[in-house]
């Protein structure tokens, strides 16, 4: 009997070349399957369903992971705010993790003894697969020829034709991931550190002119509504991403550190990602207290570098997310926000939980809870210590 | 002979009112003083002064400190990149507390008694005065007529009609705070917490329509130069915000916690400011490794927020100081940076002690220095924790 | 009609004080209450409710809230592992801010307008009743009749005189503070900074000579049993300090930021509590991950720095507990702990959740779960950004 | 011409193993080295040069860098309090790191293409060597023998009696490691969760049977006098351990997450580093402000997990030597220590710089500074935001 390999597979150069590796080199028998983190349509599944077939393999499956995703980990991201060094939200990072926990799964299912992946030597998702099986599948086989063979796209072309699959394999100018949570933009200039992506690598070109303003509704955390319409979290998503992307918004480039060490530049386009976390942003700073959001900001930085870093089952991930998520229970109102092309800002909030309550006073203007003499006694305490610093260390140098 | 007092004099209609009461109704000898941190032209100061002698006072003084507070303050604000809530830079909080110093060492050298600020009772500047005060003149007595007798305008405007003082005292439709390092803009829409602030309410209105390219070049973490000449950093600030500001950049609202609990809000716009930061931030994603990006951004988070509290003379804050300035030792290079109408974005960074040196490797493309086996190596020690942490709990379970 | 009050009465000098002042001086309508925090047998009890009676109160309330103590303070600081400054387990911070929510509660039972407390002006108690008050009864008032009247303790006792209550008010060597969670000792030795306290200053004297080994049983974080009776937790914490506390254990000196600003230093005997802190830290130090050990010291030092300042009520403090709690789910087993006189040791630990398994490789010893080679590759990425930083910076010397 | 190789060599039969393996199998040049962090006396290190050339070396050279050690990070550890899990002073972590440091220096200067070491692959050795070397010399070869080939210990008993090398090679019954900062002690109880290590077990067995007082002099954070005596820091440390190690005190286990991932469990005895660090900690206590305190513990925590994991040379800890050298400028003053059989405490501290001076107040009893007034203000801002928080959020409720 044959043993059995799970490959995550998209369609592409590398994972066509894997296919044809794993099952007529290696001899295995070979399952494809490939994972919907929101970046596919029916057709794009369809098709890379006919094109696993047509390479002969065992089963192909489709993973459909779009409300798990979201449940599980993009939620989180809203409630900490997560963009990465303050920019990036994380877009393929987090999804790449989810894609290979459903591979791992799937491999536990169908009884493989090795699961591969098509990822190079040089990037952050081989470790984020890596890791995944080997907490999840522990002893599986690791197959990655892409990685071990550093195979040229002329050598894996050449080896397919031999093997009579013939495709256009030419390749796109700019390597685009796509899924619910932004996508991503990688090439040329990416790979130096001086240029910017022209306008012509975003997926999304700016056809929107004039000026709009958006309402989001969120309940303790969640976006829950658009417009005065309420939806499930993920669609409204998927619809904020039709109003506001073709603005042009929440475009950038994100430089970081890659989990082995080097310095990555990747683009991105994430409109509704950015819009949301904005605007879930400003309505935190109304109805939580400033050691909320301080600790908050601290959980939710390393929660996002351990998504980044594959790490996502580390167990304090779980930990983080109980606490973000008992610090969403009032984090409930609407936002509205301005876009107009390649700019967006939040205009206000409105929530019963705000704590810019005029009862209690007005910032610069009124004190009604509190008087004069109670500030005079506050600073004098609050400097209390600091005076005394000073004072007995003047003594000492005389 | 008569008790001195020094009073932070501003001209407006709330320190005249304090003049006035200090000197008549108090009987004190008066010393007025201004502390200019870039928000004065040489006319306006000379008009204050002259302001001031109408008044009566015995002296009036005014405090340059451009150079001191850019050294002393808004240089370890660049260094650590330091945005309130991701938002804003500190453009009033640090100012107002290098202001409080500045008269604290002139009260000392007048040999005054007490000192007076025309604070009200809501803000956060009473605090910041009211500490400083307390730590470097203890003992002195803080007079604080506004926030004492919380008077109507009406009612000062009276007072001073009374004592002969009659101006065009109509109040602007926004109270603005100009200084070096950013401009603030607040009322009306900003004492809610649901409209944003109008166009015309911004001081510099969007006269440029195009784009532009800046470069901006750093050494040692400080802006030197920009579009290829050298001047001192705070006539690159300066310059800077000439070039930028009018395209309507670096404005936005700013939401937060006062020092007094309760949350303001308040609009900005910080042209130079914002550029020269996320300048400066790209310019260290490059150049720093991940985990001294880690901790600057603790200490800068707590630095600015200490700024903002009006605690700059905590020691820790010198001791935050210091790391900061020695993590730029090669924070050296240029920046481009894109500007057009209501935006900007950094275009690339160049620098000899870049880290995204394609010596080692290129991210997602090639990778020189290591092997697949090194990172297949290092992901299974790197999830080895995670792995056993499961498996030990899932015995437990199973 | 009379105005209410409810004072917090212990029966002392200085709240015996009080209630006549209120009564008799301020006209008030006077109800006691003393909150029993686990320092208060039934007879100490019921002689203060006589004592209460005896000066004419209206009421006297003893308000049990051992339980409702442990269940929302107590437990959370073993979980965090709690230490002020690495030495302190907080034995009076904790309770005092439950025995102001307990009179915060009281008084809005009784109805009464004004609640009074006997602090001075020098420590933290003050702030601690005070920001309760304020949080819990806003509006309130709040009176201190010790803090305001700045009263020696001959002038109290004179004043009890005129009004006919004469006792022996011979005041002790130190001030104890006691309560299920430790025993604080002030007083001559700890109002400066080069003594210790002495061995007679301590309530609970050495009396046991030998050497002793107790279990202790933990579920979920929690204590549960001693040497194999299994007992809950409040009725642990009693037997076990009745075992440990004769060996002169938990002592210590602690030295801390008040929070008025001075440093303070307080003396206590903690038996039980340093002990079961000791055992539950060992207990996680096998079943967590580094990485939950690391964020639960960062968010208990914080929750031990509020709830040491009286901001037990802060939001954030429910955030915090709720994160720790769900990082004791694996946190079950058995701990020995050596004791003789002034000394203990955790002798090991016995847990289904031990992460420290010969299953996957012994320490220096033995490693099947991965190869050297592993650890090479592990040690070639792990170093690589540092690596990278250091040749390139090289290269720019030259 | 041979290659040339540098060995870590101590003479015992790992090394020796390796010694005969990398000259005679693998035909190296062989250059041997010790280095001596504080371990080795002089005939000790002159009995392994003998070995050394026995084994027919080209050269074997003694590295002495105690003084480098202890001005390059043992005097951190001391600014920073360092113990790893609140319990272990980095005794071997630390001097490992230092000795591969020179070892590859060494290897520089000998115009070496290869190091070796004799550590297994179970422990945390392996990783400090290998990321040093890669990161000093990067492109040496790394050669590893024991690792490798995970040879018991009878196999390299008769490779070795093969090659003519015959000793006595009886194991200890503990693995023990001695050095200027403390000596570990591994085997048999450490080797699992529930026991601990008998008396017999510490090198230093317990002979002092009173109690005695003990003066450390600090000055600038660093330990410069005994008893009155001054003298250069590292004899103070050899020094203070002959006094206080007879008592038997500083040893404990400590049990921890390696750097590969598994928990590891070790015994230590470190007296004069235990009083050093809680000596020192003492006199921050009185010396440092309560911010001072916070984050100085944050970036030591971090500093010792790095040195722990063999990441010294990560440029951070360049950043956080200097924030710990900065907040030292006050830490000056006397502590005396009470040390008796198994126990130590400190007594007191005498500092012109501590901030507990009753010039400004007494905790609990006096007030000089401040009003009964100024505090009931400070409590009542102290607590605005909470108190508005739960009003508003009582309000959405009700």
């Amino acid at each position: 009997m044959k043993k059995k390999v799970v490959l995550a597979f998209s369609g592409g150069l590398d994972t066509t070349y894997c296919a044809k590796y794993l099952s007529e080199d290696l001899g295995y028998e070979l399952h494809t399957a490939i994972v919907n983190t929101g970046g596919f349509s029916k057709e794009e599944l369809a098709d890379i369903e006919k094109k696993a077939y047509e390479l002969g393999v065992t089963s192909h499956t489709t993973l459909d992971i779009i409300e798990k995703y979201y449940a599980e980990c993009v939620k989180y991201m809203v409630y900490g705010n997560i963009l990465r060094n303050n920019t990036y939200p994380l877009s393929v990072s987090a999804e790449r993790v989810f894609q290979a926990m459903a591979i791992a799964e799937h491999a536990k299912k169908v009884g493989a003894t090795a699961v591969a992946h098509g990822s190079t030597g040089a990037g952050n998702d081989q470790v984020r697969f890596d890791v995944v099986f080997m907490i999840m599948n522990p002893g599986i086989e690791i197959i990655t020829p892409i990685r071990d063979m550093k195979l040229s796209r002329e050598a894996e072309i050449e080896y397919l034709k031999k093997k009579g699959v013939v495709r256009d394999w030419s390749k796109a100018a700019y390597s685009i991931n796509v899924g619910i949570w932004g996508t991503s933009v990688g090439g040329k200039e990416t790979l130096t550190s001086d240029k910017t992506l022209p306008e012509s690598a975003f997926p999304t070109q700016v056809t929107k002119t004039g000026e709009e303003e958006v309402e989001l509704e969120f309940e303790k955390g969640q976006l829950v509504g658009l417009n005065g319409k309420r939806m499930k979290s993920t669609d409204a998503i998927v619809e904020l991403n039709k109003i506001v992307a073709p603005y042009g918004i929440g475009r950038d480039i994100h430089v970081g550190d890659t989990i082995i060490g080097i310095k990555g530049r990747v683009g991105f386009e994430a409109a509704a990602p950015m819009v949301i976390i904005k605007a879930h942003h400003t309505l935190e700073k109304h109805t939580l207290t400033k050691w909320q959001m301080y600790w908050k900001e601290q959980l939710a930085n390393w929660y996002g570098n351990f998504v980044h870093e594959g790490q996502f089952l580390e167990p304090v991930m779980r930990n983080i997310e109980t606490f973000l998520e008992d610090t969403q229970v009032h984090v409930t109102g609407k936002v509205k926000v301005f876009a107009a092309p390649y700019r967006f800002h939040v205009v206000g909030i409105e929530s019963a939980h705000d704590l810019m309550s005029a009862k209690f006073g007005k910032y610069g203007e009124e004190n009604n809870a509190w008087s004069g003499d109670d500030v005079k006694g506050f600073s004098k305490i609050f400097g209390n210590q600091t005076m005394i610093y000073h004072r007995v260390n003047e003594d000492v140098k005389g």
